[in-house]
């Protein structure tokens, strides 16, 4: 079987069939870098047969030119109980750079399409789905396979989109706001007056956090993020911008709260949790949700990883409670059977959404062949908010010439699809 | 100094001298049995003199027979900020049997007057109170120094007692409430349709947790406690009593509720953290809060102890992720320090107890001279609630032979006190 026909089949099919492929290959089959060229080419050439779809593959683990974009034929059918949905924006998460990496453990070995959030539009209904109709507009939740333009998914893991959200604000809800939401008002039960840590306060996950903070009365937000972002995250609700690269973040929390912190937020790992930890007030909750600190570049870092390994934070229950804390782990990709339990906190997120209570920033948009820009925006920590990608064909325009295309790209692409709204 | 004058300081300052005395004397300086005996005598005979008062001393970490009924002289005099109370009733919790075995680290050396909690009438006021007068009913929780019939304290913490409760109840209050309290609705967030598991569930924060699980929509109560005591905890609110005795209650839990539970509170430690841990459903928690496998029997158990903490619950964060699982630690005895926090817990307690949503289960009432009995009774397990302590002396009788005083006690004691109401 292709690496083509391999993405275009149905999720749960697909899932067993590289199970099986893993037990066969244990390594990575990663595709010549020729044969992807003339992937791409050819891409360009047939975007607009309906017959075909356009559809990023992780072809192996390494670096940013591991995510190719490839032709399937034959759209995908949706099986009973699923829906087809017309991909119109995906997410960009950091679980996708580390899956890239071969850090991200509920990734199938490649090929396979990444991607585990998106919006799109109904195109048919498998057998035995009700409460979907084509030409219905949907966010989608999946554990991988989004970043095409097509793609069959159980009609229980779309919602439909309230009115006036956009198809880039529809995907940059699923991922972020739920680990935010469950962090906070889950583990965290966050109430009036508390005091929250959010690490990477301009991130996804970040400002989905202080926008959740806001909804409750009187919550201090600490954000740390570098300086040329504070004034867009202290605008978007955070109370005290800390700078972590230029100061010691934990001595510039308690300058303001010396006594610490209801709840922290983790996504770095290593001995920053153990720092969390000693942060907290008494009955202060930190809930870990990454090792962040492993990321060090486009590359697999080995030297990062047995670090933060190392240090990771580990703990005993007498400890625990002679400091009345609370240590919790948080891993939406390992709550993918728990259907009901996330659905319910959509539904909380869209009534908030319709209350204009949150909002989502989309930092840039990026089309399906930008996908490497797209991931060194987010690696290199360039992007406030939501780092989208677009299935659409990019639009042509007159050639340029790039010449530093390994440098950092600190403008955000801008583009047309991103004013498109529903 | 002697130990009589010792119990008779105010707290703060008899700490600091018993700190002292750790230094020059570090073996606990237990009473020669004889002279304890005289002074029993001694409280008898004075019991009616108003410049003495009576007093429980641990004078050595060991058996019952280590906390002796002392006759203090001359009142202590309350400082600035603190009330004097004339103390009615006290509370006896499994933190004064690990206390007197020498495994509490909350109570300074012996000697020293151990209790955390009781109820009593202000009888004088130090500088500055001015939210107590002399005559309020209040509820005490402190550090330890309780069983005493005169204690000196913080105003900051007495709480008046509601109307229509007696003195007895009010001393069942603080410790197992809060406890409860916290533990279900700071780190458990407890929620409507959430199941619990509740280890010791005929225990005084066992009843206390069923209750305050009660106050909350459709939530379903697992208890463990030996089989005689299945009504009485079902009447209580247990929706699935188990006999922990005779099956293992992991697999009970998990023949009615195979997902496993939202929330577990783990008095037990050692090994049933574990045990715990793995019956939580995605997204629970489980809060240790004590070490009850270390007590089986009114010595200390080295081997207990020792296959206890080698036994203990340790988790790194990688593996907490990975479950989506918190776990939290809980000790009320650290929490000494934030009265704000404590105080807000026992304002909503009050409330609820006003609205007759909780009412404290007294199990038994022991006068001073009988906490030895009191403590057999909480630690053979026979007390279903709240086990009491009396001040005041106890009614002369015409003397019984009692002939197995070493063997259990079923009946708890039937005093008229215990029908006082205030």
């Amino acid at each position: 079987m292709s690496a083509e026909e391999a993405a275009a089949q149905p999720q749960q099919q697909k899932e067993e069939q590289e199970e099986e492929k893993r037990d066969a290959a244990p390594e990575p089959r990663a595709q010549p870098a020729a044969a992807a060229a003339t992937e791409e080419e050819e891409a360009a050439a047939s975007a607009s047969a309906s017959a075909s779809y356009r559809c990023l593959v992780l072809t192996g683990h390494g670096g940013y030119d591991k995510v190719k974009l490839q032709v399937k034929k034959g759209p995908p059918a949706p099986k009973k109980g699923e829906v087809l949905v017309r991909v119109r924006a995906c997410g960009l998460n950091f679980a996708d750079l580390l899956a890239r990496q071969g850090l991200y453990d509920r990734l199938p070995s490649p090929p396979v399409t990444p991607g585990m959030e998106g919006s799109g539009v109904v195109e048919a209904l498998g057998e035995e789905v009700s409460d979907r109709k084509v030409g219905d507009k949907v966010i989608v939740l999946t554990r991988y396979g989004m970043w095409q333009e097509l793609v069959a998914v159980p009609a229980s893991h779309t919602f439909l989109m309230p009115e006036g959200m956009s198809f880039e604000e529809a995907a940059s809800i699923p991922v972020n706001y739920i680990t935010a939401y469950m962090m906070l008002f889950d583990f965290g039960n966050l109430r009036p007056h508390h005091s929250v840590l959010i690490h990477m306060a301009a991130g996804g996950v970040g400002i989905a956090a202080t926008q959740l903070c806001k909804t409750v009365e009187d919550v201090t937000v600490f954000g740390t993020a570098s300086a040329t972002k504070h004034d867009v995250i202290k605008e978007g609700g955070v109370t005290h911008a800390i700078d972590y690269r230029s100061r010691d973040y934990a001595d510039e929390v308690r300058k303001i709260s010396p006594k610490g912190l209801d709840i922290i937020l983790d996504p770095l790992g290593g001995s920053d949790t153990q720092k969390a930890f000693n942060l907290l007030k008494p009955m202060g909750k930190v809930i870990t949700y990454g090792a962040a600190n492993v990321l060090t570049g486009p590359k697999k870092n080995l030297l990062a990883m047995a670090k933060t390994w190392y240090n990771q934070f580990s703990i005993n229950a007498l400890s625990l409670m002679h400091s009345n804390k609370a240590v919790c782990g948080f891993h939406l990709g390992h709550l993918d059977g728990e259907t009901e339990l996330v659905s319910q906190v959509v539904v909380q997120l869209l009534e908030l959404y319709a209350q204009g209570k949150i909002k989502p920033r989309v930092d840039s948009t990026y089309h399906f062949e930008e996908v490497g820009d797209a991931m060194r925006r987010m690696q290199e920590r360039h992007n406030i908010g939501k780092v989208i990608l677009l299935p659409e064909p990019k639009k042509e325009e007159p050639k340029k010439e790039e010449p530093k295309k390994e440098e950092k790209e600190e403008e955000p692409k801008k583009d047309e699809a991103k004013k498109e709204e529903n």
